[in-house]
């Protein structure tokens, strides 16, 4: 809604509700709330979200053998478990767009009742994901998104948003002084915009936090350790770290460690690899970003459920209408994983 | 994901896939793809997503009697029906601050199965939301969020967006040339996000459309066609008006009418008052933008029921791990209205 409601009288209001009051709520039961406008309904026993024993999702992904995707091919399982459908997964087992685009291919020939897929590369995948979406396969895009092929909706982390939760986290655990600096691997879109939500953020509410350098991890450990020690040496004062990768995490680790400063050098790291986790029960890093991988899977079959069942109706026809059947972009979150919670996902 | 995989070596890659292919996969069926690193599970038959006939969810809004909730509670009564559950729409029948927060103490006593809101005033809601949370009630919030508050997810409209796909369309329709203008009411910040989304994508997209002026309507029909009859006297040449708000819509209208330049000036309004889609119907309009209402409805219901029935297990004990059990922050999309598809909306 919009700033126009806020201006109707009152006089105008007590029309508008003369006409519009219930008019919304046609199967309605009694109510007994006092305010008026309300208006009750439902209740039947209904079982529209089970699937049919024969009816199989897909999961395509590249690298389909890191550790990475277990998390959301997880999501994937508990929604699949509840709807009573199959799902499988697959993918590139390299970094390969031939191979992923293949394998699409192959999956489309099935006629599966949906996908669920994460592009290696946004322009090389729109065609095929336009091929399954023009033969009826619902699509459903998660973590690296083809913004501009026909997939109904995009399930990923914001990464701006992430970056202020490390900020956030560092900020206070820092009792809000101190000199920071950012590891980061310059050029890569999603680490530059965890990079700006941590400096934005940072400046924003901690303005005695300085960010002092931001240096380039190269996303490799061994890389990390380097010039995260001649940084230790620049900044004998430094008090913390933020790596917006896991292997710029673990890589931070180390150097801090060689210098017999690890607890005064706080390291937030990202993503929940099994090192990091380990590092994060040994004390040697501090924090890490947990994506949402969970929900991309879990609301991602969601989606192509209730695509696939045809469930939803905002209009008539919504298909030639071009109306959007799902929320076509959402942020599946970031939790701050510390000591005092990492037992949780270490046991999963 | 990020960056760092797509480094990984073939050589080392091999390694990877050995210890992690199907550790993921754990209800393994066969399967027949070609690809490495596949799995199948599922199929059982579930009926997980079934309420039982005393489970109630409520609606709360305010100025309750307003058509724009309608669309909203639409969507949450076909989740209702599809999970067979009871919904109740209630609110503070006027813009009064004090009748919202005790419509929710009211909800809240009631020991309810979830709440979707849209908050009057955040600061103001935030307690009540709180308490809600407090008594274990899933609070989800719709269209005005209250974002410091404890509700487990937001869902609404990007704003920038919206007026991006306002500039998109009127660019198009103008054939990438021309002068434009917009209606709007500064100091709004839903209403500013979209100006700024329009202004900034005209400029990026069609360098040859140039927005010649914005203008206060001030959310009035009436201040709106001044302010736009004086615009048409300023600038004979314009051929386009992006209002974004509906009475500046209808307001634009009117002025454009009265100065016989109907369909030569093309006007892109906001929202789909039925005064709107009528003028759409009847040529005065030429397009709209409509908020996604029914998802908003649609999704706030399913996660308000996945919490309740606690289908939702990312990590163990994601509560006391300060899990996000559904995804923060749903972006429920828009759609451009025009004479083709209008109808679709004036039959719901």
């Amino acid at each position: 809604m919009n700033s126009a409601f806020k201006k109707i009288g009152l006089v105008s209001l007590a029309a508008v509700s003369l006409t519009l009051t219930l008019a919304g709520c046609s199967t309605s039961n009694s109510s007994n709330n006092s305010t008026s406008g309300n208006g009750a309904s439902g209740g039947s026993a209904a079982v529209a979200f089970k699937g049919s024993a024969n009816e199989t999702y897909y999961m395509v992904t590249f690298l389909s053998g890191i550790e990475y995707w277990k998390g959301v091919y997880a999501g994937m399982q508990a929604a699949a478990k509840d709807l009573g459908v199959k799902t499988v997964y697959t993918g590139a087992s390299q970094y390969d767009i031939n191979q992923e685009v293949t394998t699409m291919q192959q999956i489309i020939a099935k006629k599966p009742a949906g996908i669920l897929v994460t592009s290696i590369n946004a322009k090389a995948m729109t065609p095929v994901i336009n091929q399954a979406i023009a033969a009826g396969i619902p699509v459903i895009s998660f973590d690296s998104d083809a913004p501009d092929s026909n997939r109904y909706a995009y399930l990923g982390t914001s990464n701006f948003e992430a970056g202020q939760k490390a900020a956030d986290y560092l900020g206070q655990a820092l009792n809000g002084k101190g000199q920071v600096a950012v590891v980061t691997t310059p050029g890569e879109l999603n680490l530059d915009q965890r990079t700006q939500g941590f400096t934005s953020e940072m400046k924003a509410k901690y303005p005695n936090v300085q960010v002092v350098a931001t240096e380039n991890g190269n996303s490799d450990q061994i890389k990390t350790a380097q010039v995260v020690s001649a940084l230790l040496q620049r900044y004998p004062n430094l008090s913390g770290i933020f790596a917006d990768e896991a292997d710029e995490g673990t890589g931070s680790a180390t150097a801090v460690k060689e210098d017999n400063k690890t607890g005064s050098v706080k390291i937030v790291s990202f993503d929940t690899d099994k090192s990091t986790l380990d590092a994060i029960q040994g004390g040697t890093i501090t924090a890490t970003i947990a994506q949402g991988t969970w929900n991309m899977g879990f609301w991602g079959l969601m989606d192509a459920f209730t695509i696939h069942h045809d469930m939803l109706h905002p209009v008539a026809n919504w298909q030639t209408a071009h109306v959007d059947p799902v929320p076509p972009s959402v942020d599946t979150g970031v939790t701050v994983i510390t000591k005092s919670n990492v037992n949780a996902y270490l046991q999963q």
